[in-house]
């Protein structure tokens, strides 16, 4: 078998726990892999650790018992996760975003992994201490956010379609008020897709009146489950009075001023 | 400034390469966090580089020039992505998937980004070699397998719409048949989405006759863009004659047999 140095132990473990956030690895996947005491990943992991804490980039928990072992938690610090909003205000400022009806184009932002998966990280380090079993959303473009944040935090996401389809089964579906048009929508999500007495938090990209947010509350209370946490993207502060209070975004939009420009703020989060 | 060890270093710049992939990063990154000389910082390198080609779960790359620095490579050896494969069969052999008009329910496959971030890396890991500007995919259930992939691939993801949205300003639109109903369906892109001559790849969540990949097709090239590579979770092989023949899958479906269980097999990427 082949032998592994200090160094390349700490580069392998690093890149495993990385890529599995939130979920629990037990230290015997890495015994056999190096061919190494449980001691010698010990002590591995204690380089691990500090470097994150140093940093501000995470921390790695560990959980004792039988079902035991480490996890890394995701974290981005306030200054960087503030930066970001910041860059991301520029590039939403950018006149050629603005479309008829005084809309704001953000699709491209919405499917940029960069973009999205540092999103994602703020948002997951914002709900990282509740107890979570699902994100959920509502299909299209909130997707992307929702799965980074449900990959950071290591749990199922599940999807609300708007239309029923053949391939989900028995749906169960509710009829709901958009809280901006005042239009009744539909919504609906598969009977298989969620355990009764569920913790679920529900990401989305745009954040208006709030009428889906609600819309989700309604539908997670037919599964007999809680929503416990609301993260936009952007939160459109042009539309008056919200039906939904308590939520988490990255940037405000507060419409478009006589000049024709966007007016972009990083949220409240970062102050 | 604090002072880091090699080891701490290692753990650092890993974690910055594997949320990072295939996006070069100029050493000088490294060089100002650590405060430590080019040199030292190549040395790390090394480790890491190492660490990877033993293990063979990617690489690193050395750009050279002006805009030129590092970055990760994905990968997945193949006797991984086999037992992968094996072990998504399993899970989709349930009987309880089979749903009325034997549809396989997948909709909890599809957004497990347990299991979305491993098929992404075996199908990034297929495409990697090939020069992509985009990932495509069409709503909705390809949207987190297709995110992954871009993701890997360093690219942004574009998305195809069934309907048209305010949202998105000008859109592109096109009528196709559906190769296994034979219905005409439509699906738009907005007109900012795509730059002209590019090339894409198609990511999936199902292939059934391959009428979608044609629709594809013929919308990149009112683009002027080119499809250069197909990509797929679940192969149908139940619809015969298909109208795409070049594509990869990660598991084949043949059915459900007279005693009511799901045939599936890992695909012939892993033979």
């Amino acid at each position: 078998m082949e032998k592994f140095t200090r160094n390349q132990r700490v580069a392998a473990i690093t890149k495993t726990l990385i890529e599995n956030p939130n979920k629990i690895i037990n230290l015997n996947k890495f015994t056999n892999v190096f061919n190494a005491a449980k001691s010698t990943i010990s002590e591995d992991l204690v380089v691990i650790k500090d470097t994150l804490n140093k940093l501000d980039i995470g921390r790695i928990d560990t959980i004792s018992g039988a079902a035991g072992g480490i996890k890394y938690v995701c974290n981005i610090s306030k200054e960087d996760s503030r930066k970001f909003a910041e860059k991301l205000c520029i590039i939403l400022k950018n006149r050629d975003r603005i479309i008829p009806g005084n809309f704001l184009y953000v699709t491209d932002i919405v499917f940029d992994p960069q973009i999205i998966h540092t999103a994602g990280k703020i948002l997951a380090s914002a709900f990282i201490t509740k107890d979570i079993d699902y994100v959920i959303t509502v299909e299209t473009k909130g997707i992307p956010l929702a799965y980074e944040v449900a990959r950071m935090l290591g749990v199922q996401l599940v999807l609300a379609r708007r239309e029923t389809k053949i391939t989900e089964g028995s749906t169960l579906s509710i009829n709901y008020v958009s809280g901006s048009s005042g239009r009744i929508q539909n919504m609906s999500l598969s009977k298989k897709s969620l355990n009764r007495n569920s913790n679920c938090i529900f990401i989305d990209d745009f954040m208006k009146a709030g009428g889906t947010a609600m819309g989700i509350i309604d539908l997670l209370k037919e599964f007999e489950s809680q929503l416990i946490g609301i993260g936009v993207l952007i939160d459109n502060l042009e539309t008056p009075r919200k039906l939904i209070h308590d939520y988490v975004s990255i940037v405000d939009f507060k419409g478009v001023d006589e000049n024709g420009e966007s007016l972009l703020f990083p949220s409240k989060l970062f102050k």
